[in-house]
């Protein structure tokens, strides 16, 4: 098949959909990166929720082939001294503020993973919109490639990066990271990690069993662990919301015994 | 007025506007199909309602004209044996899973209509997520006119069909089959079936009056009934919703008389 | 920078996201201006709230560079003798029905901006859908410069405009306009019109000292006032909601003291 000529800038932010935000953001970008393919990924991120924003984002960059630009914005510090991000991961770039965003993908990525802070600033700049402001324009000129590492940021070693990680190979156990719209309950747990397949995982003080191929292996309204498309372990009810049944919420430890 | 060259892609899911499973869609089809304009028709069909995504379905080949394609995904047996789908309505083409999705289509264009199993697969594909791994490579391919019914798919003649289909001409009732987000609910009476025009229009045992021709036919806050832009008869409230105000839900009875 | 050679038209309305409305404009417009690149800005604006969508077409009109066509659709009295209207604004074109909706515009750009009745009509139109049937192809004719106001329109010098505008410079006081997602409260008040910077701003009856310069300036779960990216004084609480914890209503008064 055919890969794209065009560049690609994907969005992930907390903006919404409701307020006119996100096209603010996608006005400056057909501006100025007019031949750039512009994917709306989500608005939908829980306000200021970085650590959300920072899981989405990841499995936009495991899952993105090829070249691409990711502008995340979720940006509770703007207008503080914090600074703006590029970081390269594999052959992609993500632009955002330094909040802990990029934390999943350096997670997976720690080899194909370099960070820069960005010192470019545009002429104007309102101090409480930089998504528009700093990160749009950053984000069409790596895509029209008018951007330069060298001549517009330093290197950095030491991006913020929040206290989230894999669970231990072995250590049967980990926590819940992401819950989506599904009510599925997404662990830390990889796949590589698990070992010998536990005979039962247990969350909330409850067995749900071994590990399961699909959701059809259980019946309507049953939950079940399995290796969603993440690669991760994940808690689900089939047609149901475990989230919602199970009471599950970030942070919720799951055992694999 | 001119006709686009560029091939045409909608989605229509229940993947939701919050997670990555939208975006994923979205950068597999803009890596194989990189001359395709993609429409976000709707992620926000209720989780697993393949009903509801039926009808919005529907509304979206009625309303298209010329070559497109189709990708709708409410996949709640993916991992089962469910078969996968490709459609022929009219000039467009629907790839889906096959439990139902297309049956809306199938009521309004059974004379434009056939149906295909697909059996190409890609090298790789998740347990749980064929919208991304075997669904959007294949409406790429669809797209790029490299797909080929002969070589990748085989006739059917049974694609799963919901029980659900227009009211009779005549019957003198019908049922509600979508709700729409304005509360405005749309029933399976069509606008042919209804011959004499009926003095009164009963749901939920109250007397609506006859068909309006517009919403600004009664006062603000009142019910009617009305042809609605699908040419199915609605009821309504004027500025209001007559979900909400008459607890109308699908399934309801609506009665001409 | 390069500025965009392809027309652009954005899409401001209330049709939500989740049934086919949205989609069936997009899909006119893809077939009607190939050429286009067309951008969702919003589809919630809350149903029938012409106030909102006036404040968030206003804000995109002000962002906006260039030339570019803007369909607006919050169309509450479709079907009735509400006209459709056309208005130039600075370099652009709005596409929306004469109820109000260029009202935010007309405040903000009194010197760049004149109104046509559109006398075009397509040659099939429903009664309940004249975004789809009427609005989107004229906007469509705009991106492709095959629209003549001479030949489809008249000029008119009343448009509908809502008792809505700013408050007077030095008046002390003014109104919140619009919320957002994140629950802050936009006003009335432009930064030229506070004059004396103000020791405090009073909001249902609490003090919230001066106008700060960003969100950091306080705690988290402080409340505060700044002139936000729309140049407009707006009241915030730092990561939290404002309009939430203040029970913050459009409608509320503001005072600057």
């Amino acid at each position: 098949m055919r890969q794209s000529a065009r560049p690609v800038i994907t969005l992930t932010t907390d903006f919404g959909w409701q307020d006119s935000y996100a096209g603010e953001l996608k006005i400056v970008l057909a501006r100025l990166a007019p031949e750039a393919r512009i994917i709306d990924i989500t608005h939908s991120i829980p306000p200021q929720d970085v650590a959300a924003a920072s899981f989405v984002l990841e499995r936009l960059i495991s899952h993105f082939q090829g070249a691409g630009v990711h502008l995340a914005v979720v940006d509770p510090g703007v207008g503080s001294a914090r600074r703006a991000l590029l970081a390269r991961v594999k052959e992609q770039v993500v632009v955002c503020p330094d909040n802990g965003l990029i934390t999943w993908a350096a997670r997976w990525y720690p080899d194909h993973f370099s960070t820069y802070e960005i010192l470019w600033r545009p002429d104007e700049m309102s101090a409480t919109f930089h998504g528009r402001d700093l990160f749009a324009p950053v984000a069409a000129m790596v895509a029209n490639g008018e951007f330069s590492e060298e001549k517009h940021c330093r290197p950095i070693a030491d991006p913020v990066l929040l206290p989230m990680d894999f669970a231990k190979a072995g250590a049967g156990r980990g926590e819940v990271i992401y819950v989506d719209h599904y009510g599925n309950a997404v662990t830390n747990v990889r796949r590589e990690a698990i070992g010998e397949p536990p005979k039962r995982v247990v969350i909330k003080n409850r067995d749900i069993g071994p590990i399961r191929e699909t959701y059809a292996a259980v019946i309507d309204g049953e939950p079940l662990a399995l290796i969603g498309s993440s690669g991760l372990l994940e808690i689900a009810i089939r047609n149901g919301s475990a989230a919602h049944a199970l009471k599950i919420a970030v942070g919720d430890v799951v055992g694999l015994a």
